[in-house]
């Protein structure tokens, strides 16, 4: 086994590409043909999530390096959406892909450790995931736990930094000595990511900075020359490929874009929906997860990935 | 139905006293009657949690208003875990207490939404929570999900604002437009609780201020008049009596008092374990209990709040 930070350049150089599909099942727009019943218990909920998702999965797993479960959509559903994401994870990784599990977590002491334990380490917890993001309000005493959990196990972390909603700037933008908390946060997880370096350049601890703010992506990719990024907002929240090329190092690494909602319900966005109907739904996911892959690769520095479509 | 926070006030001034029993298990920490193996399977550590658990609430639910279940040390157990969570917080609000679980969960828009609806409401939702913690970095549109869901529901939210952790400051203290950011997050929470403030005179969403803060204990109270605070750090975390005697309102409320490890473990601490051997741990977590109510009565304004034991 290697680091994370390795297997993730080694996966991103393989596939030619760095997308990340979000695996965010809601029930309101999952396909018709999955949903059979009108009022569906949670269980019953849950065994549709699951099997959507791994139907997902087996659609994009020979595309992309990696896919993010979001843990808000399982946990909705009680113990048995839980069951599902634990099924979900093993799917994916099966199927050669890295899990980053998007729960956003943060505690301290004890507490944090016990999150890190239980969710970080394929095969070594209970969730298994090879990373997980994490939110660093609780400070520097919060994060060091997960990091060395994440260190011991190999696995990786990608810490909130810079997040692509509209109101992510009421705290995070606050200027103190000179500069916005979001850089004194960035300054905390460079310095965690310089002393995990890999073989590739890139630590074991990520931070996540949002595509809806493309200039700061440039700001903080020359700020944190270890630190992978993981990017959410591209597709529905707004972001394009122009967008986030500046989360790239100059050879198409440093970064992974996720994409949720684009790429799972393709097939109801006004792109997809005349080309392909209710029942090709998977087609309209592989055909979105090739369209993002092509947009990257032409727009971004991603394009001198070797191999790739 | 009434509101969370008059139901909190209403339970408060039944029982005389504001003591929250943080529900913390962990394998080493268990008694040793309950941990029949030595190489305990997840689903098998998973139920000694539920047993145990639900054996401190045979306890102590007639003697403090609530409960707080911390969700790291369920999840840390996969699957298995979170149906151990679900049991316990059924028998917890079947005996009559209210229950506040501890995630410390925070994402955006649609993200935080559903935690919100699949976390918050008693019988309304997969996990049928009285009350959660939620973390505010990521701004002002990451809460207003979890607000509108607790208003809906008549349910509570605490917003972390300052934490007892050592290194909580790093981010928590840095000094924008004169104030530290944990001031501009009690600001949010305040207008928050300002807004749902119900008959008792504190609103729907209050603030996690850690026990070994006393100076901002004052400084926030006076800051804050219709915010409830849930004070952890009391006991193992060096919190005393005295330190959060600033957290109450003239008459005993506002305040809301956590112990976890101290109550949970009580007897494998100095203090109760001559006293209460192994085979009588429910006896040590019952004597620990009334003990943090009458110090908390003798040396903060709780001590005039009716009844009482």
């Amino acid at each position: 086994m290697s680091r994370f930070s390795d297997q993730l350049a080694s996966q991103i150089r393989q596939v030619g590409n760095p997308v990340v599909v979000g695996l965010d099942p809601r029930w309101d727009l999952l396909p018709d043909e999955l949903k059979l019943s009108d009022s569906p218990s949670l269980h019953f909920q849950a065994e549709v999530f699951e099997k959507f998702c791994r139907a997902v999965i087996d659609v994009v797993a020979p595309l992309v390096p990696a896919v993010k479960p979001q843990m808000a959509f399982f946990e909705e559903l009680g113990p048995s959406g839980m069951t599902a994401l634990s099924s979900v994870i093993a799917h994916a990784q099966e199927n050669g892909l890295l899990v980053i599990l998007d729960g956003k977590r943060g505690d301290i002491g004890s507490t944090a450790e016990a999150y890190a334990r239980g969710i970080l380490g394929r095969g070594q917890s209970a969730w298994g995931a090879d990373a997980l993001t994490i939110n660093p309000y609780l400070g520097e005493d919060s994060l060091t736990p997960f990091v060395d959990v994440a260190i011991a196990r190999e696995s990786g972390l990608f810490v909130l930094v810079k997040t692509s909603n509209p109101g992510g700037g009421r705290f995070q933008d606050l200027i103190s000595d000179g500069r916005p908390l979001y850089r004194h946060i960035a300054e905390l997880v460079e310095e965690n990511a310089s002393r995990t370096a890999g073989v590739c350049g890139y630590g074991a601890v990520g931070a996540v900075v949002g595509a809806t703010y493309p200039n700061q992506l440039d700001e903080l990719r020359a700020a944190m020359p270890h630190t992978w990024f993981l990017v959410p907002g591209f597709g529905s929240q707004g972001g394009k490929a122009a967008d986030v090329a500046g989360a790239f190092d100059a050879h198409g690494l440093g970064a992974i874009i996720n994409n949720s909602r684009g790429i799972l319900f393709a097939q109801r966005s006004p792109r997809y929906r005349e080309k392909f109907q209710q029942a090709n739904w998977q087609a309209a996911v592989e055909a979105a997860t090739r369209d993002m892959i092509a947009e990257l690769r032409a727009e971004t520095s991603a394009g001198k990935l070797p191999g790739g479509g």
